[in-house]
């Protein structure tokens, strides 16, 4: 049923040590082994070499026979029976899974994104021609086990190397911290510590990147998922998700005390006589005050948990990258616990992560053996995926029919793909403020200050009487041009950096939208079906209305989810322009305050 | 026993229909006629072309023997004899010159110009260079009838293209103002139209030059000119101008009355039926207030009046470029009248140049008849190059010895070399600045002010209710960032472009120096030289006596000048620095005023 042969999707350079093979875009390669597990595939290349590639760079070119068939094409439901798994079921087909998981690695987080210059992966772009279309092929040409993930990498924005580059400066590289994840390497097999070390693909960018939601858990159903949740029979598990009715529309549960966390007090610890070192922060909790222990590995656990279980309802943005790096050590400790911290503060101001049990054990577990009982009973959690909206009820509100379930669905997509450009074209300005304000800028101001002292320094030896007044104010004037100098290249850590972070976070959580809004898009397509379906003997009349029932609740939890983003949205864009414009206030006034002072002592003539 | 071979010292290429001939620097051609006049030869290559070339491009071979002949040369002072020509011969050599004089064109004021990248041609050089050498030869190795100007074209410094084409932008051209010297085609030969035509040679950046001292009279003296007047039998003729001692030493005798002028009211003239057209100037001076009418030609008809008669004593800042041009006819005549009047100012402010017959008449002409009149008049002004210490008189100052004429004169070429570097350094800063402030900046601001608009868009499209205060505030921020652009964009206009003009006319001023030093520097050797002239029989000692005294007379006089200069710099500087930094309080004031606006807009929560 597989074939061997792989279209090169992006390329890819291989880390030397470490079994991989180079492929470049549009190179046809044979896979030999698909077993390998944490996204890895063995191929071999034209010219006979073998080595590990990533999944998500290759097509798998079986696919094509499938999709070729078009809308005419005679509906295929075959999978229906033979790929749907009971979620008793997935844990079986997730044993490749490692105890610890591993991220997924995946294109478009290397420095040269492919998904940034390409727009035939525009994750939005997908949607949108849908939305533009009328019979829709989604469901009837699901290719079967199609395991690469390939339309999952299709819906990932791309990576982008913005903001923290722009003041790191040009020297990012691997750095010791990478070392965090070298326990993981004694833990398990090749694959985890491949994927584990994180040398093999750089993860750098992976704040400010999407997610990559859990349904990779259930093989052939990357976007096919929903009708697991659409046709379920079992009955819900797991905490109630109440949607209710509020002032703005359909919103979450809010609890009565909004739940918060510090982190903080960044200690360097190491192993193995001190070969291995690693950073740990404490996270206190605003709740019991009482402080636990991790290291980035466990929030990097706690993201996987939260992203399997939530990421269909809820976008669950990525982890401050694991190699940011900064020139001293310090910088990057200070940059990556910023970056945990505003992480972690927006988790907790989520009603629905912030009360799951996965995210209170992290933040008050009691001891090692209560952290480790709880991780293995989180990782054993079977309403994950599209399960979770198995346990949404929407309280007192009536059923909506598809077309405002469709229609609400394009309005948030529309939404959150134009206020991802908006987000992306800031960035785009700030960082080149940036590097202006902390390049030439400054550069500027210093020769200037340097040519009016200059010009003193020759007034000085004119051996002409009685112009001391001049050349003091001449000095004191290219002084003050100097420290201008200063104070503008030291200014964007004052107010750009935060603007620059939030819009960075935003541009996170607005990545993993393609993929949320992608499992109801894929919803609708399959309600839309449903009649079709019926008429074949596929489904019951009674699984029909119950799909549309289903349709229903998905779109008060998203709309629930897009009232939460909305309202957090104004609030930090309130507090991050307030700071910034105040901060932005300070800067001018001191320097017109300095200058002010220099001309002071100018003679009045 | 003049040769016909000349070295081409600069590139210069050939103007099409102008009988020129393009010639490469080191290129050997043949003069074949020497009495073009205007500035031009006509000369061969080796190609066999015939056509004119500048003579100051160009070095006639012939004075090679002489100068090879170095320290232990006999002296040959046969020229003594033979070139000394009287004040009144003087007239009879410049029977050449033509009725309306033109500036002679020169190199170094073309936009590559030559004198900016060779170092051999730094006019500072070659007085650092004497002033640490012993015997020097100026005097006995002076060529014969060296008539090219190549000495004195060495102290011509780099014209430079600086400030004016910062803010005109590239379209600098030639315009119709060149017309403005059409007239002079009428009156005249090939040469002078040639010349004045201004299309051969570029003069812009004039402006902010030298001048060209007005020895250039008296062929064969370039700056073996001041045994004229160290010699000279004749009694003086003209207005006495008196040295006193003033608190800082050695100082002109002011008026009580400071002159100045207002230049204004440019109109737009014409003639030969509206094909030429010109501009003419309201003149009015500040003592009679009624105007007078001045073209532009007058004005630089004046530079040469003033630069023959005062030249050696007295820095004579060239006239603004006749071809600076601006994007607008507009432009371009605010630009010059505004020079024309800073020139005017300078010229009022010093009490020799403005209490002179020649300065008067321009500025108070009563008629046409009497304008015409005392043209005519000052053209044949005997009292001109070296022969103006013959006027000077220093009241009860003991003659200095030749050590103290020395040091003064050393003292005075550093301080001026000095500050031309220091000038030329903010000069090129500053045109960074411009370019910057009128450039990259502004747009950077406009793109945030867009980005920030942009967003604020977005949000309004979200349908989330009570976020018009948000979007509100974030479109008002947006248009803030615009004007700040705006304002950027417009603020060199309204600060730097005043410490610029100011700079770029000491640039001028300052530019004079190598030549008016340079004439003290050539009358102090031939001072140094007087008693082996005596042992030669060649002058008496009676006449040693009188060198040393008219030299001590010419210490007193470049004395005066140096601070007639210092005490205006301290003025400019003290003015034009207040100036500057006034504005930028005001402008950085505005920025933090306009951004407190924006914050206000923003909720506090």
């Amino acid at each position: 049923m597989f074939s061997t042969q792989a279209q090169v999707l992006y390329d890819f350079t291989a880390e030397p040590g470490n079994n991989e093979l180079s492929v470049r875009e549009g190179e046809t390669i044979t896979i030999t082994n698909r077993n390998i597990g944490g996204g890895w595939l063995e191929a071999k290349n034209s010219r006979g070499e073998v080595g590990l590639v990533p999944e998500d760079y290759i097509e798998i070119n079986q696919a094509k026979p499938f999709t070729s068939g078009g809308n005419a094409a005679p509906l295929d439901l075959s999978f229906f029976d033979s790929h749907m798994p009971t979620p008793a079921s997935t844990a079986q087909v997730d044993v490749a899974q490692p105890e610890t998981p591993v991220t997924p690695v995946t294109p478009g987080f290397s420095s040269t994104s492919p998904d940034e210059t390409s727009n035939g992966n525009d994750p939005w772009a997908v949607f949108d021609s849908n939305a533009s279309g009328g019979f829709s092929n989604n469901w009837a040409a699901q290719p079967e086990g199609t395991e690469t993930g390939k339309t999952s990498s299709n819906a990932w924005p791309s990576g982008g190397q913005g903001h923290p580059q722009a003041y790191q400066g040009p020297g990012a590289e691997d750095d010791e911290w990478d070392e965090e994840w070298d326990d993981v390497k004694s833990s398990g097999g090749y694959a985890e510590s491949e994927a584990g070390e994180g040398g093999a693909i750089n993860r750098g960018g992976a704040h400010g990147s999407s997610m990559k939601i859990a349904l990779n858990k259930f093989p052939g159903f990357s976007k096919s998922g929903p009708e697991l949740y659409l046709l379920s029979k079992l009955p819900a598990k797991g905490t109630k998700l109440s949607v209710y009715t509020g002032e703005v529309g359909p919103v979450w549960a809010y609890p009565d005390y909004q739940l918060d966390c510090v982190v903080a007090d960044p200690k360097k610890g190491s192993k193995m006589y001190g070969l291995k070192s690693y950073i740990e922060y404490q996270v206190i909790p605003t709740t019991t005050n009482k402080p636990v222990i991790h290291r980035y590995k466990h929030f990097d656990w706690l993201y996987e948990r939260l992203l399997e279980k939530f990421g269909s309802a809820i976008p669950i943005p990525s982890l401050p990258d694991k190699q940011v790096t900064g020139r001293f050590e310090e910088e990057f400790i200070k940059m990556r616990m910023e970056r945990l911290q505003g992480w972690m503060s927006r988790m907790c101001r989520h009603p629905v992560v912030s009360s799951s049990e996965v995210f209170q054990l992290f933040l008050s577990y009691k001891d090692e053996k209560d952290w480790k009982m709880g991780k293995r009973k989180a990782e054993k959690d079977e309403t994950v995926g599209v399960m979770v909206f198995s346990t949404i009820e929407p309280e007192g509100l009536p059923d909506l029919d598809l077309t405002e379930v469709e229609q609400k669905c394009e309005q948030f997509n529309r939404f959150t793909k134009a206020m991802d450009d908006g987000v992306k074209d800031l960035l785009t300005v700030g960082n080149e403020h940036w590097k202006r304000c902390t390049g030439p800028l400054p550069k500027e101001y210093q020769r200037i200050g340097k040519a009016f002292q200059n010009l003193s320094s020759v007034f000085i030896s004119s051996g002409y009487e009685g112009e001391a007044v001049l050349t003091d104010a001449l000095t004191a004037a290219g002084k003050t041009y100097e420290e201008i100098a200063q104070m503008v290249a030291e200014q964007p850590k004052k107010d750009l950096h935060f603007l620059m972070e939030t819009n960075n976070e935003y541009k996170g959580l607005l990545g993993c939208f393609p993929d949320t809004i992608g499992v109801h898009k894929a919803a609708i397509e399959k309600v839309k079906e449903a009649d079709k379906l019926v008429a074949a003997g596929k489904i019951t009349p009674s699984d029909k209305i119950t799909m549309s029932k289903r349709a229903s609740t998905m779109s008060y939890s998203l709309q629930a989810e897009m009232n939460h983003f909305h309202s957090n949205r104004i609030y930090d864009y309130n507090r991050v322009m307030q700071q910034y414009l105040e901060q932005q206030v300070k800067f001018y006034e001191m320097i017109a305050e300095k200058l002010r002072h220099a001309h002071g002592q100018f003679t009045t003539m």
